[in-house]
Parts: C-alpha cells; structure tokens; sequence
C-alpha cells in the first residue's frame, strides 16, 4: 500500500464473467479477483503446487450489497460449473458420499485485510460423507474436521440471525463433553468422542434454528459465499479500512478452493513465511509452522508454533521445496512474500501469496538489500516504500544504559518500547487509551484475536501468552508500528481476573508496566525512552530519496531540542517557528498577561522589555541549533485573550463572589478586561497582522528580538538567517503597512548593533483572500508560506475546534472523501494555492514558496506541493523523513507519468 | 454626488502649473481646481460678472501635506504674478496703501464640501491701508473689514498654535467693548468704537503670540493660503469625507479673488440661491439673501435672511439680473445650479456657482421637470441622481389624521418627521444617538455650525432658532436625509441651560419633541409616523429606471408586511426569508428550545409538530402578500445554541446556587446542555446546512411547512412559488444529501396535498469553497443566492461581530478601501463570485443567479451585480427602489461604455 494514494479503489471493470478458474486469472487482476485470487492465479500458473479452485469477483459482492444482500440470479450455476472443473481436474465430486471432494472458502479484497473477514473451511461434509470417509480415512480426523465445519459454518452464516450459533457456544459445549471424557487437551478426544461431538454440535444446530445443520454441500457452499460477502461490512472490516484509507466500495472476492488437510498427521502440517524477516528485513525464511495443525491454528495463534528453520531439521526436502517456492516467488514479483503453506502427508501445497508486511526498518533493509542483489534499482526502492512506515524508524527505544528488570521474554512481534498500565481487555483500552482519555495502556491478551484491534490502536503497546511472529495480533501490530511483545508462554494471563502472573508475581490491571518490542521483553514498572539511532540502511536509503526529491524539507519547531531533532531528521531549516509558544511557558505567562492588561504605554513596554529578555535567549538557542539554516518564524498570531484566564472561569468566581457579597476588586477588574476581550469568533477575530496593526509593539518587540538575537550569534562567528513572517494576511495593505512598520525596527537593530543581518520579510497565505490576490501580496513579500490548516477553516467554514460534531459524521457518511485538516482538500483547497502559487510567479518569479501547515507532513498533501510548484514543505521533526520520501516519490511519479505521455 | 462611485478621487495630472487665473481655466478642471475654482473660471468664460481671482490648484495641497505643512519653493512667486494681472485689470495694488487691492482666500475641492474648510476675507488690510481708506470709504465699514480680517485671519492661521486666538476668544473682547460702550449691536458701534475694536484686537494678538498682527499682505496671503491647506485635514473635514466617501488625497484647491462687499451699505448685499426649490424640486428661484452684510452672515446662520423673492420687489433690476444669471447657468450646466452672489452699490456679482444639492424629492422632480422641458433626456435623468437619495423619498411621514400640538413653526429644511429627546449640544447627541447609545434624539441649537456634524449625524432630526434655508446646518441635514426644522424664530434656545422657550413654555434637555421636516413644524410629544405615498413624479422617475435595468430586484423578507411594503417598492419577488427569525418569536422560542433539548425522537417530534403549524401559518400570509412573486426560503441556518439562554448568565446563575449549597436540577441540565452546544467559533461550526444533515428533522419539518403552505394558497385559487435554499454548501455533497432528503419528504408533501407545487432547490454560495466548486455544486442546484456577508467574513477570515475593533482603524488608517460589509470587495470577494457564476453556468447555463446579503441593496455592490451577469439582487424593502435605480444606472453606464469602445 501507499499512504500517498487516495482512498484506494479498484478500476471498473465491465465484465460478465462473475467466476474464474485459478488458471484464468492473474496477478495483474487483483481488482477483480482481490489479491489472494489474482495470487493463486498467478502461482496456479508459474507452476506452483497450489490446490485447485476459483474466485469469485469483487463484483459480485458490490452486486449483492447493492441489492440487499442477495447474490445475482445464475452466479450459483457459474459456481457449480467452475466445482465442476475441480471434481474433473481431482476426480472427486463435491458432495459424493464415496469420494467427497471437500473445499475451504475464503475472503480476498484487493488489499489485504488479515483477519478481518470470514473463512470456512471442510464445506462438502455431512453425515453421508464423514459415514463414507471414515471407511477410508482417520475417522477422528474426519469427525474433528466436521465438528470444525458445523462450528465455522454456523458462526459465520447463521450466528447473526440466531443468537447461540457463535463459536463460543459450540466451545462451551466441546468443553463440557471434555468435562465428562476426563480429558483437557483436544487431541485427548478419540474418534468416539469427536464422533458425539458433532453429533451434539448438530443437535445444537437443530435446537437453536429449528433445521438441522445443512447437508446440502451446495446448501452449505452459498451459505459461505454471502457470510463471507456479509463479513465485508462487519465492524472490524469497517474500521480496518477506515484505517487504511481502503475504500468502502470496492468489495471483497470469494476463493473457493479445494481443501488440503496439514492436520492428517505428523507428516502433516501448515505453516505462514517471509520471504525475508518482516521485523528486521534480515534475508532469511522467516516463519513458523505446526506439524498436524490446520492454518487456523497458526494464524489465529491458539498454538504456539514452531520456527521455520525447524523444518530444515524435521523435513529437509520439504524445506528446500519450500526455500525454492520462496526464491521463486520473490525474484517473480520482486519483493518479499508473506506465504501460506500445508503440508499434506508430506506433499507441499502453496495456499496464498502476497507482499508481506514488514515493519520500517525491514521495508528499508529489504529494499537496500535488493537493490544491492539487482532485484530492483533505486528509484524502485524509493518508490515502494509507504512513506508512512518510516514512522517505525522513529520509534523510541529504552535509553541505552538504564537497568531495568525483565519480567518475561516473548517475541519480538513489533519493534518499539512502550509504558503503560496493564490492561486485559480491548473495551477498556479503547477507553481509556489513544483517542480515548489518553492514557498510556498496554494491552494485554492470552491471545489477541481481531475483534480487539479497536483496544490495539489505542494502546502504546500490545503483550500477548500465546500466539507466533505471524499470528494476526503481531501482524496488524507491527503494520501499525505498535510496539508488540507476542507468544510470550513466560506468563500466565487471566482476562477473568485482569491480570497475568509471571514466576510468581502477579500483575494486576492498572499496574505500570513496559515492553521493549525490538528484544521481546516484558519490564516491570516505567523505562525512560529516547530517539533511536539512525541505522546505516536509514541513511543510504534517505541519501536515495534526496537525490530524486525536489521539494526542500524544514520542520515546525519552536525549541532548540525540537530543532535539533529534526536536523538529526534530515530538515534543512525551519519553515515555522511559533513565536507565541513562547509566551506560554511557566514564568512568561504572567509577564504577557502585564503587558496584556497594561493601562498604560510604559507600563507595557516594561513587559514588553522583560519578554525581549526571553524571546532573544530563545532565538539565539534556535540560531545555534540551526547551524546557519533558514528559520521563518511567525510574529504572534492567536488573539491576545488567549493568554488571559478563561471568561468562563472568572464569571463563575465573581458571580460566587457577589453573591456572598464579597468583592474582589482585582478580580473584577480582570473580568471586566477578559470580557471586554472576548470575541464571539476569535479564529476570524483580532489576531495576526491584525493584532500587530492594532497593537504594533507587540511585534517591533518580537523583530528586536530576532534580530538581536541573529546579531549575537553572528557576532560569536555564526551564521543565522531570519526570515520573518507576517501572518493571515487578506489584503496587500496589511502586509505593507506592518512589514513598513517592522523594516523599520529592522533598520534600526542593524545600525544599533552593527552587523550585517540578512533577514527577509514574508507573509503565510492563510486566508482565502491572501491567496486570490496574491499578485499583489507578492509584491511585498519576498516568500509565502502556506497556513493550509487555516485555509482550510476558512475556505470551507469548518472551526477546527468545532467541527467534531459534523466532520465525523460527514465522513463517515462519505460527504466528504476525507477529513480535509488531514489531507489538503485539492479541488477546493489546493484550487487557492495553485491560484496563490500562478499570481504570485506571476509577479516575483523568485518569490519563495512553502507550506506550514500540519498537511506539510502527509504525503498526499506533500506529492500536491510538489506539482503546484512550491519550494519546500515544513512539518513537525517527526515527519520530515516522511516528507523527504514523499517528496522523493513525488518527484518520481511525475517523471513516470511524464515517460507515459512520451510514448 | 454618486454613491455608486467608489472612494471618489482625482485623476492625476502632470503639470507644472501651480496657479491658474479665472480666465484660463474652465469647468472640466473640476479635478485640479476644485469645483469652486473650475466653476469660477467656466462663469467667468461665459461672461458673467465675476470678480477677478485665480486658483492654486489641488497639487500644490497634496505637495503641501506630502513635504510635512510646507508650500512649494517658487509657489507664492507665481501667486505674485497672478496678483499683478488682478492689479492690472482693476487698477488697484494689493498693499497699495492708496489704491489697495483687497483679497479672498477660500477653499474649494473637487467635491463639495460646505463650510468643512476654511475662508479668509479682505486680505490685504492693515494700518496703512486702513488709514488711507477710511479717508476715501465710510470709516465705519473700513475698520469693521479689518477686525474682521483679524479675527479670520488668526482664527484659522494661529490659533492651532497659540491658544487664545481663536475666534471666541475676539468674540469676548468684542462683547466687553459693546458693554463699556453700552450697547448690544454690532451695528450700533460707530467708526470710533470699530476702530478701538481694531486696536484692542491687534492689542490681544501681539499679547498672545509676541509678534504683531502681520502688516505685510504677502504674508497675511500666504498665512491665509496655508490656513486653507491645513484645514483640509480638520476634524471635521475627515468626518465629512469619510461619510461621503471622498477621498483623503485628493486636496483642496486655493481661490484668491478680488473682494466686493454687501456690506459697505443699502445699496449692498449678499444672497445664496438655488435656481429651483431644493427641498421640493420646484422650478423657481429660491433663496434668501441680506441686505448690507458679508456671505458668512447668511452662510453661517447668524442672522435670518429674507426670502429671495423679497429682491424682486426691493430692487427689480438686480432681480431681473440675477434672474438671468440663475436661467442662463442651468442651461449652461443644465442642472439645477447653488449660487453665491454680492450686490456691491448696486452691481451684481456671482461669487460661485455649483450643481446644487437637493433632497430626494426634489431631485426626482426636477429630473421628471427636466426631461419635459427638453433640457435633459431620460438616460441622463436616470443616472443623475443618486440612488442613495431614494431614501428621502421614503421617510416616514406624520400619520394622517393625527391631531398635534405645533409648538412653533420654522422653515422645512429637511423633509421626514421624527421624534425624540430634545438636546442642546453635539457632543451629548453624539453620546446618545445612532452610533451611540442608540436612543432617539433631536439636536436643538441655536444655530449649527460645522462643529455639529457628529451630533446632527446621529440625531433623527434638527431644529435651529437661527439660519435659513440655505444654512450650512440646513444643507447638510438636507443632504443627508435628516428632518429639520431651521429658523424657528419663535422659539429661544439657551445651550447654557440646555432649554428652549417657547410662548411661554420651556422644553428641557430629556423633553420629547417632534419634527415635520416637510412643513418647518415643531410639535410637543411624540408623533405616530408611517410610511409615506409615493408622488407621480416617484412613480414616472422609477418607471424609467425599470425600463433600463436589467437586473431583477428582489427583498429580503420574513413577514407578511414587510413583503408588502417591498411590494409596494416594486419587489419582484423574496430572495430571502429567513426562516430561522420565525423560531425567534415569543410564543415560538419555548417550542424550539422544546426541540433542541428533547431527550428523544418523539419528545422532538412532538415539539417539531407544533412549529409546523407555526411556519405553515407564517408561509402562507407570505405567499398571499407576494401575490404569486417567487419567494427564495432559507432553511435553518444558525447555531442550535443561539436559540438557548446564554451560557455566561447560565454559569453565574449555577455557580452562585453551588457556593449556597442549594442545586437546581433543571438548570444545571440546562446549563449541561448549553455547554455541550457551545461553540469556540460559531459562525464556522454546526449551522447552515451542516445542521440539515446531523438533525435532518428540523428541515424536514420547514420542507413541509413550506409546501403545505403553498398547497393551501393554491388550493383557494392563489399562486404560490416556493423556491428552497439550502445555505452554507461548500461541496457538492453536502448539497446532494440535503436535497435527496428534502425531495423525498416534498415528493410526499405533493402526494398527499394532492396540487402541483412549482418548487425548486437550490443553494447560497457563502463560503469560499463553494464558489471555488461551483460547477460540481451547479450540477445539484437550480439556483445560486450569493450570501456576501459570510462569503465576505470567510474570504478575509473577518468575524463581522468582531470586526469592529480592526476593521474601523483598517479603514481609518486606509489599510482597507472600505468596509468590505459594506461595498463588496470587487477584487477578493467579487473574484470568488466571478469564478463562480462562470463555472455554474458552464455546467447550467440556465442557472438562476442572485445575491441576498446586504450588499443587494448597495449601489456600487449593484452595478458589480450587473457586471458579473446576476438575475436579480434582493435587499431590504426600505432599499428596493435604490437597487432598481442602481441596477438602470448600472445598465446604463454599461450602455455608455460600449458607445466609447466602439469609437
């Protein structure tokens, strides 16, 4: 995936085949038959050992949603047909009695979505079938395999409409038949009692619905078809692709497929690999298997499973088929492979292929790697990377040094260190954790299963008993970047209780605990963070995008550490130094609020004098971090009240106050001054270069201070580049008369302190009127700099505080494509920069241009950037990897598109 | 005047020239030599008898202001040749102590500016000059004419700069002298008591600034020169332009001309006439002159002058000639003409002329007279009033019938009635009135002078004891539209007391008194006032602008009357009813917070039912008042919140109940409420249409009250055309669930009914967004309503309830043009609407295009209407006849463009 695409979709396609055979189909037609299909297609033809069977189109789903959930007339005759091909190619026919053919039916949209919707495996058993196997077959594996089916099936398919069909009822009644037998573990269970098993699973069956479980294989069969296309709009499904930015519209395939068994016995198994190790990028197999188990049980990481090297000891021709299946597969598509694998009485069947998810510092291994193998050249390299995934480079690790004591060892499922307090089910996470009360969670579960992945983003970190590197939870885990330790058999979690025991120590909910994801541990109590060290393959890979991109890069920074952070980042200045931040802090405030509330001229100016103080010192600290790079900092902006006591707050008080008949003259008159302040809308209220035309000490203040600043560190040998800026201008007027005003102080500074400053004024383009009559603007500034989150309050009318109550709604009820504070809103939006970029060339070719704004560090928003023709992006230091690589695929996408016209 | 014109200004010339004699200028220069000037030169040209001068042009003032107060070098050289050439042709020496030449220096811009700036008159006396005329002239009038040039002269030269010598302070040495003397008028004091007037003035001069008064004419010339130049930035000169939008650059001109005295006798006098009745349009000569006595006697209102028709009877000949004069300027200018004019021993003199000023009755009939008499056409008629005028022809009037107590009749010099306190001095009224405090005032002074603009702007009428018809006082309220009442001899107004007497009674400061402009009457108590019938002349005037616009006019309208007062203003149709005033109604208000705070679905069902029956009821007398005239019905647009108590008061009221320990369920829920509704920047929050797809009921609700509405009216036999606007659309999609909805619910309304509603759907383009994407939003419209006051708050990011403390200084200090609430801002609001009508209309062309802010109704806003290709604009009833001049004259002057292009 690439987060620069849009919300992603599929093609149209105007096609009456609904069905196709594995060998009809390939990799190139993965909007039609979904990723998995069009993988099994393309193996089915470079002549993998892949089970035979067909898929059903992503069509057919958005057909049957369209007209209430009913398939399109004559899609079950397709499917027989397409059965039909199967029975022939495997000589078994779906539903005889003597040799059943039996098939598994899955999901498959074109992205790929673990987990999240529904699969049905051993469809064509009943009891004329299962009578007709056990004749030839382990009759416990058969009976186990139909107890399967009756469970699955029903969950799926009928659980919805009738309450008692969901797994966890059949689970409560194999545990009491456990119960009864003496017995704990499944495999305890003989064929006898897997035998009463079904046939109290199909009384069950009976007792809840009325009917007896189906035994119709084609009944069965399209009762798996629509749970599946159903489990499209399930909740978890829902939310993944909000995530993911995946379209809602695109739908999901069905594969049906005829079933290999790697639970026949011990020269059975199943097993998920990478190609190349998606933690680390390491270029070895990377996976885990279990013999005698069916791949639910690896993926849903009920067993702990076995690793893959284990394989080469147990099996080495298994394994080198394998290895060769591997190699095969990645030199044919070119990028590492996520593979699923059963091994039937010691025959190899490939089940699924795809692009494995890695983590960021696997992504920029493996893509080192392969460039230096020839797989793929550079600008491949650079281009296949979600900018995104970078963020896991970022992620802080436990300060080298500090001793901390580990409570338990467990995988290494997602890389990152996390604190929090322990909690043992995803409701409360989701509650209390990000997006929540935003505390700082760890989640943690015996096994984590999808319906939990709300409690996993809210979490810091994830720490699960059992399950492997490949079960769901470390997947969706370490795709998100959240710290994850897995399969940690160390502890012993209770969600009963809320809490797990280690070596005899019990951890309750609430109390604190850590994870180092990159080691696997578990830490009793807080662990002190910091930023990782960038790795060699970080650089060269970043050295990469730099040479293609165009776009500079600065960061958002308003301290000398944050500046100094996203240097280490890569940023070549800064595009945004907030001049207010500064006001707030501890001993400031009080100052700001004197100068504030003066009554008189001298008595501002004496705050104003003390705030020089502070301001220079802070501007002297950026200067020096900077290291001779451009700073633009923006004069004060946010309405003056907001450095006051809230209105709210104070009326209370007085009123409380009178009541009592008390008087607090001090208080009242800070009343009187906070009222006769407050502004019905301050976001279009007495703020930025209107605040420094109504008030221009504030600013002639705030240029000393930049400059003085500049001075002393020019003076001790050092270079500084101001570049001032003069925000939410809508008219050219505005710009002239303050920037007149402040050149003035400017002059005034250098002659006071006599060195050669090279400061520049500018203005942000904020307003959509700054942007329409940019031409004249330009005229008198010498860079613009986009305030996109201001533009887009403006252009659409959406108070960003407020507009909660109707952006969610709009976009999940899809009036809006996406929530423009996130992604610049180009058809609206983006038609004022463009107007602000052409006006404004169009006057002052040489007029710099840049974007501030929080959508300079979003990819979609930076390749946009990039074909409008700014100079730079600035986001905040996190982001500016991010930047440097959208930018660089910006860069390379438009010189693609470029080649394509060519031809 | 033309209020369609922006910031009036001049164009520049490139000339060396600085001062230009009578005879070599002529009207056209109006730009360079003031309007005075210009028509000096044109009267002199043509032949009339005026007295030789010249004019330093409107350059040499701006140079002036521009060098900081100073005149440019060679300046006064060029002013001494100009001096010769009077010399020369009057055979008098300025300073000539035997012959001297005496002067007048007198302002005069381009647009008019009565009485604003300064006058100097008999420049050129001093000692010697004096003495020698007083051997050869009535000894009397020559000393009278220097005091007088003592005081001017000091007045306006020096006492900015050294208090004391302003014209008060010669006024109390003047009175001291009538005590000692011991008599009371001017005229009684002899040659000797002038002459020791002469003496004690010089006497004070030399006192307060240590220097003499000057003796040298060249340099009382210059001093009275840059007096006038200075005055052009006076306060109340800025007040002035600023409300008549003239702008501040465009200086004042200089005009030197020879004297000629009304007062050196009987046989002497001084008049001020319009060539017709500028209060009621009348063609005949009407004006008042004095006998014996200078212009500012009648100017300033000092004394009461005596009706020009008296002139016929006094001295015929002179009548006869100024007769000629007045016939021969109107055909000249062929307009109705102000004309200054002096009878010196029994020679007529014209000392000015210019298109004289008129109310707007008397404007309309003296277009209609004009366009009978031949003398002008009907385009010209047309475009030569200003729209802004209308509105005298629409003040209210004295209900008929009513009985009235008249006080004391003066002279109708401003039309209307009015009623309100009465107050005795400009600054109080100031305090009080529009602008201030609000309440409603009468300004009562003895006489006015320029000083009491600000008062007489704010009051709702004037009543002077003293000055004519012709007053600065009575020109200016005129001029402005406010009734009053001048001249009122019969009554006795004492400011030190705050009181007028009359017959006996007083009036104190607070007494309510009334107004009849129309009539000169002054009335005891209030007065029920009404809307006035519209004359023929009105009629036939408005007929001919109808027949030349093309812009449709619509109202702005929420109730049945106010519709059929626009009707009566020739409304075509509503373009605005808001909707939301409705909920605001007593009775309602209760039901819709019933609404907002329902608990459930059928608790606000149920409150939903009964504003039903409500708005249906409030739809249906609308549509009976249009007549079948289309009505464009806003949906609900504000905030819920605004409907709700306010939550400071809410805060106050809880928090003191808490610190009691008492608790009030109801209103803490309340306050709960009203918090969670709460806003930081409403304007840009949870209204418009946003508000229609998060509580979709509410508009349901007014769907349906609009249709049933109009299904009623058609079912008695009416027509009824509901037009349905959706407000605040800024993507297409919001448009487009609004409406499905809303169609749905019409669809069932027509159903049910069981008529044919001609409705349609359409939407306000208000915030930028939606202009930008105006042929995706087009495609989901049948309309498009410009809503300029939150396109213009959104455009600039101006919160119009905030605005007032940048916006004033921004236009103050010309940061901006204008207020952009005001007059559209055709370069960043207009670009936006531009942009949008050509994108509709690419995708619609028959698009239906208006404007409903409160730009509709202002002229210049009108014409960019015009120009950008709207159907119609809409405005308030008052302003319906302004915006259908405004849109002829617009067509018009369009038409006149085209002419000159094809040339």
């Amino acid at each position: 995936m690439r987060a620069s695409d849009p919300v992603r979709s599929n093609q149209t396609y105007m096609s009456n085949k609904r069905v196709y055979l594995f060998r009809e189909g390939n990799a190139t037609m993965r909007d039609l038959l979904g990723g998995k299909g069009a993988n099994l297609a393309e193996m089915t033809n470079i002549g993998l050992p892949v089970p035979p069977g067909f898929t059903i189109t992503t069509e057919v789903c958005n057909e049957y949603h369209k007209v209430g959930n009913q398939l399109p007339a004559g899609l079950m005759d397709e499917t027989r047909s397409a059965l039909a091909d199967l029975e022939k190619s495997l000589g078994k026919t779906f539903g005889d009695p003597d040799n059943p053919l039996l098939v598994s039916v899955r999901s498959g949209a074109k992205f790929s979505m673990p987990g999240m919707m529904d699969t049905v495996l051993n469809l064509g058993l009943n009891d004329e079938t299962v009578d007709a196997l056990v004749k030839v077959q382990d009759a416990r594996f058969v009976y186990d395999s139909y107890r399967r089916l009756i469970m699955m099936l029903s969950d799926v398919a009928y659980s919805d409409t009738h309450p008692g069909m969901g797994k966890h009822d059949f689970e409560v009644i194999f545990a009491a038949l456990k119960t009864e037998l003496g017995v704990s573990g499944d495999l305890e269970i003989d064929a006898g009692g897997m035998k009463e098993l079904c046939k109290r699973f199909e009384a069950h069956v009976l007792k809840v619905t009325g009917t007896p479980f189906p035994q119709d294989p084609q009944v069965q069969l399209q009762a798996a078809i629509e749970a599946v296309f159903r489990s499209w709009n399930n909740e978890r499904a829902i939310i993944y692709r909000r995530r993911e930015k995946i379209s809602d519209d695109i739908g999901t395939a069905v594969n049906v497929q005829a079933m290999v068994f790697g639970n026949r016995g011990d020269d059975c198994g199943t097993g998920v690999a990478f190609t190349r190790n998606a933690a680390t990028g390491e270029n070895h197999v990377f996976g885990e298997y279990l013999m005698n188990a069916q791949g639910e049980d690896v993926v849903a990481g009920v067993r702990t499973p076995v690793h893959i090297d284990e394989l080469e000891r147990q099996n080495p021709e298994i394994y080198r088929q394998f290895k060769a299946v591997c190699d095969k597969l990645e030199r044919h598509y070119r990028d590492m492979q996520d593979i699923e694998f059963t091994i039937e009485h010691g025959k190899l069947f490939i089940l699924q292929c795809r692009t494995g998810k890695r983590t960021g510092p696997a992504a920029i291994k493996i893509a080192v790697d392969m460039v230096a193998e020839g797989l793929i050249n550079k600008e491949e390299a650079v281009l296949r990377i979600d900018p995104e995934l970078l963020n896991h480079c970022l992620l802080p690790v436990i300060s080298p040094g500090t001793k901390y004591n580990v409570l338990a060892k467990g995988l290494p499922a997602g890389p990152g260190a996390a604190t929090g307090i322990a909690i043992f089910d995803a409701e409360t996470a989701a509650e209390l954790g990000k997006g929540g009360k935003d505390q700082k969670v760890i989640l943690v579960r015996a096994e984590t299963s999808p319906d939990d992945l709300k409690g996993m983003l809210a979490a810091q970190g994830v720490l699960t008993e059992k399950g492997g590197m490949t079960s769901h939870a470390a997947l969706v885990a370490r795709g998100f970047g959240i710290p994850t330790v897995a399969g940690c058999s160390d502890i012993s979690v209770s969600s009963a209780r809320k809490e797990f025991t280690v070596a005899g120590r019990t951890i309750k909910e609430g109390d604190v605990i850590s994870l180092n994801g990159g080691l696997g541990e578990v830490i009793d109590g807080a662990v002190p963070v910091e930023e990782p060290k960038l790795t060699g393959d970080f650089n060269v890979f970043m050295g990469w995008a730099d040479e293609y991109r165009k776009l500079g890069v600065r960061t958002n920074a308003d301290t000398p550490a944050d500046t100094a952070l996203a240097i280490r980042f890569g940023a070549e200045g800064i595009g945004l130094c907030r001049t207010e931040h500064m006001f707030f802090e501890g001993e400031r405030r009080p100052v700001v609020q004197r100068m504030i509330l003066a009554d008189d001229d001298a008595e501002r100016q004496s705050a104003l004098d003390e705030l020089l103080v502070f301001q220079r010192a802070d501007f002297v600290g950026i200067y020096e971090a900077l290291e001779g790079r451009p700073m633009t900092v923006r004069l004060i902006d946010p309405p003056l009240h907001e450095f006051l006591p809230s209105l709210e707050v104070l009326i209370g008080e007085v009123a409380v106050l009178k009541s009592q008949g008390k008087s607090d003259p001090e208080k009242e008159a800070l009343l009187e001054a906070v009222e006769s302040m407050h502004e019905i809308n301050p976001m279009m209220g007495l703020r930025g270069c209107r605040l420094s035309i109504v008030f221009p000490q504030i600013v002639q203040m705030q240029t000393r201070a930049i400059l003085e600043g500049a001075a002393e560190v020019i003076r001790k040998g050092g270079k500084a580049v101001p570049e001032i800026m003069i925000p939410l201008v809508g008219h050219v007027n505005e710009l002239k008369f303050v920037r007149e005003k402040l050149e003035a102080t400017a002059r005034e500074v250098v002659k006071e302190q006599g060195v050669e400053i090279p400061y520049v004024f500018g203005t942000m383009i904020e307003v959509p009127r700054g942007a329409i009559t940019a031409d004249e603007i330009a005229v008198e500034a010498e860079f613009f700099s986009f305030g996109t989150n201001d533009l887009t309050q403006m252009t659409y009318g959406f108070s960003r505080d407020d507009s909660d109550r109707f952006l969610k709604p709009y976009v999940s009820q899809k009036i809006l494509p996406g929530d423009p504070f996130e992604s610049i809103d180009q058809s609206g939006v983006g038609v004022l920069m463009e107007m602000a970029v052409t006006k404004g060339k169009a006057v002052k070719p040489w007029l710099k241009l840049g974007i501030c704004g929080e959508h300079g560090g979003e990819p979609r928003s930076i390749e946009f950037c990039h074909k409008i023709g700014l100079n730079y992006v600035s986001c905040s230091p996190y982001r500016v990897p991010i930047a440097r690589l959208a930018a660089a695929q910006a860069a390379l996408n438009e010189r693609v598109k470029v080649v394509v016209r060519d031809k």
